[in-house]
């Protein structure tokens, strides 16, 4: 562990040190700027599956970076090279569920290995570390276009309503939603957020609202159960979140809570935007209700912060995600455009798109 | 400060001690079950206002017993007996804005304390005492009636979700909504109940499950923003909340969080029921917009429990209620029926039966 300085524009969640790799410890945020040591690919798996790092797209990045460290370790056994890797692979595969964008790098990062063998151990490691970089930048650009093409849907004195943390801190480093608004800012509107707090984890309490003080974007965060309130009251312009999946059809699977908000916002006439990278559609998932949606410990809903707050002797359940479907989605917004419905063929066509 | 213990299935959170008011430390549940004990209606006030007791018609009964208590520290200076009545009686309504019940008992109090004048002040006195009694009494009733009336809307096998706690702790002993399910159990039925946890003060998951797992009564905790997911797939038979004031025409202000329910219940075809005594309709607002609706510290969004999750600098915004339509609502659950739509009418009748 070692202690790390950021500039206080640049947010990004993890840097490559060339023989480790340094994450910033999401958990401990807003408190405290504790970056980790990730060494090895089990490493890394721990860290995604304990939230060390979350946002599908830096988890993807992670990811990469994780069969990298695998690579640099497999140097020194270059006959078991390539199956060491494909192990390392199928344990980051389990990490998590839901986000597509992880089976996504980690298809991309074994297709390029495997192309490569039989071959120089070293000189593969170094192009599957040039790949982990190219995935990482990609992601950096992809999120600047689909801010740029996200900010003109975005009226001057807004105010938008997000979920969870879709930022800086959940992609490779400007963020999908909250690029979208840093966008707008960056264009000279004038753009209040509302952030929902995000139970149980608090992203927005804990990490959008880091973030967006951070870039001088003001922020107020409110309970998840008053979006309800505030949209029905007329002061929420437009509603835009990110996503961990999108179906072939469009729709949506995004932290819980993002599906009550869609609904909220079609009742009540508002834009309901996603902001992705193409990264996170999955064609092989023709719907919504095929999305494997991960339940996570009771003790998530049982705790606030560090204090248990039910009785002994209830359950609790704690759903990480929920659907949105296609129909409820004004736009997805994405690196090649912004994608309006039926989204369908739009999906496909973006996908297609150099 | 006094140590008190409760039966377990009997759970009340005031117990009058002819010279004093015990009421139970509900910000204190589920950890510790700490008794306060009351001597003035000033101290009933800061209670109030301090959510040591909360729910609206748990906080008239309190307010009510705040009266006998200037009433009994008023005997001794007969000529302002009536004065210092009325001064806290203003003192009293202003603790919170929202709920109805508390304006509705400080107004039968002081009509009969008014009626008496002048009078003997240790007569009247003890007229006001049992005036309070009796509001305690009638509420226990209303209760009962209500869960009687209310638990033949719930299917056996049901899963009933509901939101903040309308329980025995939130009204003079038995319960509103959790009344309604209590009564169903009550009457054979099997039935699961989902709490959702309520942020900020989190009396879902603090309060009800604490009330329902001393009863017996399986209970589910989850974050507000999974109840979308739940229902959506299938898994909520019915919704029953409370309510903090119910204007004439049916709009109903309660708990932060229940409109939204009301919305996604309408939108998978679920009842959305409320269960609420006539103390708690106001035929004098006439709509729900008029509905004054409490906003409370920041401190509470910024907090989860003792830790704060808000970096430093950033806003947050507390509104406590909100307001679901009347054309949302499937029945409001009373101790004198079951009313449908259209509400108006079915109110006023309501009111005026014996």
């Amino acid at each position: 562990m070692k202690a790390r300085n950021t500039a206080p524009d640049i947010i990004c969640p993890i840097s490559w040190e060339g023989d480790h790799l340094l994450m910033l410890d999401q958990r401990l945020l807003p408190w405290k700027e504790r970056w980790l040591k990730l060494r090895t690919a089990r490493d890394v798996h721990r860290a995604i599956k304990e939230m060390v790092i979350r946002g599908a797209p830096a988890i993807g990045i992670a990811a990469a970076f994780g069969l990298v460290l695998a690579a640099r370790g497999a140097v020194r056994r270059p006959r078991r090279f390539l199956e060491t890797l494909e192990k390392a692979a199928s344990l980051l595969a389990t990490a998590r569920p839901t986000a597509v964008n992880l089976f996504w790098t980690l298809s991309r990062m074994m297709n390029l290995a495997r192309s490569l063998w039989p071959g120089e151990p070293q000189e593969i490691f170094a192009r599957l570390e040039e790949e982990a970089q190219a995935i990482w930048s990609e992601d950096v650009a992809a999120n600047r276009r689909m801010g740029h093409l996200g900010a003109q849907l975005i009226a001057d004195g807004s105010t938008v309503l997000t979920h969870c943390n879709a930022g800086a801190l959940a992609t490779g480093g400007y963020g999908t939603a909250l690029g979208v608004i840093r966008a707008a800012v960056e264009s000279g509107k004038k753009i209040q957020v509302l952030a929902d707090e995000t139970r149980p984890y608090l992203q927005g309490a804990r990490l959008t609202a880091w973030e967006l003080a951070r870039v001088g974007i003001p922020v107020t965060v409110i309970n998840d159960s008053a979006a309800g309130y505030l949209i029905a009251k007329g002061q929420v312009s437009a509603i835009v979140v990110g996503a961990d999946r999108i179906a072939a059809n469009g729709d949506v699977a995004n932290k819980i809570g993002t599906y009550t908000l869609a609904v909220l916002a079609s009742r009540h006439g508002i834009p309901f935007y996603v902001a992705a990278p193409r990264s996170t559609v999955d064609l092989k998932t023709p719907e919504g209700q095929r999305i494997p949606i991960e339940q996570r410990a009771p003790e998530e809903v049982h705790f606030c912060g560090r204090q248990r707050m039910t009785p002994s002797g209830v359950e609790a359940l704690a759903v990480a995600f929920d659907v949105t479907p296609a129909e409820l989605i004004t736009a997805i917004i994405t690196e090649v455009g912004v994608l309006r419905p039926p989204y369908g063929p739009a999906l496909e066509a973006a996908l297609r798109e150099d």
